[in-house]
């Protein structure tokens, strides 16, 4: 790892953005995520300022919800459709910082989760992220599964049934407060990942996650279970407990 | 590839022997599936005895429609129940070949494709077999994903709704020759497995594909392109061309 390497979340409700010096999170901060390209850049720009400041920045690694071309290119981001088309990748290189990696931010959560969380020492599990969508990344043989167009693990695009995805109905869900709702949404999302992958764990992350997952755990792993086919499997559902783990994993990027 | 090996395809309908000398299939059978452990038990002896008459067989591969443990024994079979539970490398051991694999019958239907079919030379693909009922295997960084209870790739069981899985209605369709709702089900099963494994291929086999695939292949290929999430994915769906693809993908796990 480099030293003062810069990590930053880019959500649709918030950025969040570290200096990680290898071994630790020196330096932190989190705005609300600006709603057009031109705040975008401005708000970036001061928050990587703030960063950097009096530091000498080595590289930064970026995670953004959505999907990630493989030269950095925004193909789709369903909550900040401003970035659409955007190089992220270019924009940054513009802020003066040479080494540059751009992820999908439910992969970079993942990559967090496989080198210092849940996740750590297993040979395949899966990282999903709720927050104002839902995200996934698969780790398979201890290396992210990034697929043909690096947009593996959408996870939350798994049809719910012959109309809507999972993510339309947990959003639903979520705004409604139905947890019950929401434990048999994941329960089928998570029994449709242990059917197709067989993985070890599935390690949950964002805001819903960490603030309401004790409304839907219990129900969401019950429903797991009914809907798995080989009744061998004992499903496991943990919840992260690494701070920053999306900015952090975004720092990962730049490993080596 | 060792000389003279069996290869056995075992589904719910059909019994499918091939004896493989490392090039051609130089010998084939095929069985009408018994319905009971007994029946089976001879008829698979039978045939086994037809297949190495006058033959030095060194090694047998067998695939088997169901969910097959790390040590050969049928955990779950949907189609052939009274399987449920045997350990098919001790039976298979019994009539006197020594080296026996037993794997999952789509994994060997994909192991086939991988290897010598439209797979050939693709890092990532997904096995789809069309029959009895829907059966899977992913080829991840060219190799078999078999997950950590060797149960990966039960795409059949991916849930359609918040009810049923895709080989509910998958043989519902079948049964009432229904192929547009066929190329629903499957569009959404296909575009399900493209936005999880961003893979570059689907690869068709099973009776129902092999026979009845221009009913419902153009309907399954809209349906998927609607339903995927990174619009720059251009979906591919082939159907195999290669014969006894499912005995000659058991024969070929005894290749070395």
């Amino acid at each position: 790892m480099v030293r003062n390497v810069i990590g930053l979340d880019i959500g649709g409700s918030k950025i969040n953005g570290i200096v990680y010096d290898g071994k630790n999170i020196v330096r932190e901060l989190t705005i609300i995520s600006p709603r057009n390209l031109e705040d975008f850049k401005y708000s970036v720009v001061k928050l990587l300022q703030f960063l950097a400041a009096g530091r000498n920045i080595q590289a930064m690694g970026v995670g953004v919800a959505g999907i990630v071309g493989i030269k950095g290119q925004i193909i789709h981001s369903p909550n900040m459709k401003f970035l659409d088309g955007v190089n992220l990748t270019k924009f940054f290189q513009s802020t003066g910082v040479k080494k540059i990696e751009i992820e999908n931010d439910a992969n970079c959560f993942t990559l967090a989760e496989g080198i210092l969380g849940k996740g750590r020492g297993l040979k395949n599990f899966v990282g999903i992220t709720l927050g104002t969508g839902i995200g996934g990344g698969i780790i398979i043989n201890k290396k992210l599964h990034r697929g043909a167009h690096n947009s593996a693990g959408e996870a939350g695009h798994v049809m719910a049934d012959f109309k809507y995805d999972s993510e339309h109905y947990f959003q639903k869900a979520r705004d409604k407060k139905d947890y019950k709702k929401m434990g048999e949404i994941l329960g089928i999302l998570f029994a449709n990942l242990y059917n197709v992958l067989d993985t070890e764990l599935i390690v949950l992350g964002g805001s819903v996650a960490l603030s309401h997952h004790a409304k839907f755990l219990h129900s969401a792993l019950q429903n797991t279970k009914m809907h798995l086919v080989n009744k061998q499997i004992k499903p496991k559902i943990a919840v992260s407990n690494l701070k920053n783990s999306g900015s952090l994993g975004a720092a990962l990027l730049c490993k080596g």
